[in-house]
């Protein structure tokens, strides 16, 4: 079982069956994957303005209609609550507990946004001859808070997450262009190297993910990370908040290329 | 006075003093303009989720947050209430009244949704030397009504309404990537050269707008519109709404070659 090669409907059908718990990366080679933050409808307005007013950050790619745990867009068939390997559990803001399955704690009035994951445009670096670091050594992306404010909308607000990759000089802006051709993945750079003008103050210490090797004549890139919606929707301590664990993702049926268009 | 050439916040100032009551047309060159939707907060949820479904029929440039006629993204020191010269309110779907100052009107459940209108792709047309009849021929854009279907949201549904433009066959490739590189002011075409495959029965006689010359050689060139987003408001008959008239527009302080990035 090549689980690269295999479509996304067959894959989301053995996390279903409680087949696939672990991480997706690599999975349906070619496929988008999404980050999931599942709200209950009361906060869904002020989160879905949220997401108007922050689309580097938090790019949509589809929102439910409430209480459904389905989607029409960028997945047929899929079940919500139980298509994702691992999920977060978030009471009042702290995370209580990881499962496999989020069924039972499904509600009429839940909303789910499914947002676009730097995956996307990672593929895409790396089909134009561009080495990720964190791929190249098996890692998970560094992740820092900066001093950018995401623009406030209703009860959510806070500072801009961003993901770092280092470039060699010479590829930084093709690296710009191509992410850049992609916003419904976080699009362009935010950020092109200085780490204290966006106020990270150590650059070998991520606030999430892993470090990873700058090697001489190396600039560090930053791009507008998914980390920030769920940064932002924790800030706000709701009473109830479901969201994929990290690099756990849902996988849809969007080609990364179609992500272009 | 060259209304052309002057700065949008002293256009709408003058707006707002009442010196300015008809179309929009050509004030503040290189400006974008915005239509403009205002809806009480118990319809907002399901309108920003239509929005956001039907991205290329309502690009979204800014929503204001509830109760308030300020803008912060896209105009500063604006005034939603005032500086447009002419609203239509809307009472149950049927329009009642035509003015120039809604502030009498407004309530502090008012949301604005500012959607980029095609001004902005047209003035990229022209600079590119590509003809756009209906104003070589001083008429209002031709509109129609077709059997494309809106991607439902809550209570809001319906078909999507497209503007028409007249090309050469040698210029509408370009025409295509031109507007397909200004996704928040509509985008590329939705459709090219086949009036009847998008329920268009007669090509001469729009539903909105004028008719237009259409030359020996000439392919009809389809966008989504800014009339959708209208239209599918009015098909839910809302207590009350309220709207631009038609050409008279929100003089926006964002650049059209800034709706590129």
């Amino acid at each position: 079982m090549d689980l690269t090669t295999m479509a996304p409907s067959e894959v989301r059908g053995l996390i279903r069956k409680g087949e696939i718990t672990g991480p997706t990366a690599g999975m349906c080679a070619g496929y988008a994957q999404a980050n999931l933050a599942v709200l209950p409808k009361e906060l869904a307005y002020d989160f879905l303005l949220f997401c108007q007013r922050n689309p580097k950050s938090c790019p949509l790619l589809e929102v439910s209609d409430a209480g459904s745990r389905e989607l029409h867009a960028i997945a047929q068939g899929a079940d919500l609550a139980t298509d994702i390997p691992k999920y977060r559990v978030y009471k009042n803001g702290v995370m209580v507990e990881e499962r496999t399955d989020a069924s039972r704690l499904w509600r009429d009035d839940f909303v789910s946004f499914l947002i676009g994951c730097s995956f996307s445009f990672e593929a895409e670096l790396l089909e134009a001859g561009i080495t990720v670091r964190h791929i190249e050594e098996n890692r998970n992306v560094p992740m820092f808070r900066t001093n950018i404010d995401c623009v406030p909308a209703g009860i959510f607000s806070g500072k801009m997450v961003v993901s770092m990759r280092p470039l060699p000089h010479d590829e930084v802006v093709r690296a710009a262009l191509i992410t850049g051709g992609m916003p419904r993945v976080h699009g362009a750079p935010v950020h092109i190297g200085s780490p204290e003008a966006i106020g990270i103050k150590d650059i070998n210490h991520p606030d999430f993910g892993d470090s990873v090797t700058i090697r001489d004549g190396e600039v560090p890139v930053f791009w507008p990370c998914g980390v920030t919606p769920q940064s932002v929707i924790m800030n706000v301590k709701p009473k109830i908040a479901i969201t994929h664990s990290p690099g756990h993702m849902f996988l849809t049926d969007v080609k990364n290329v179609q992500l272009k268009y």
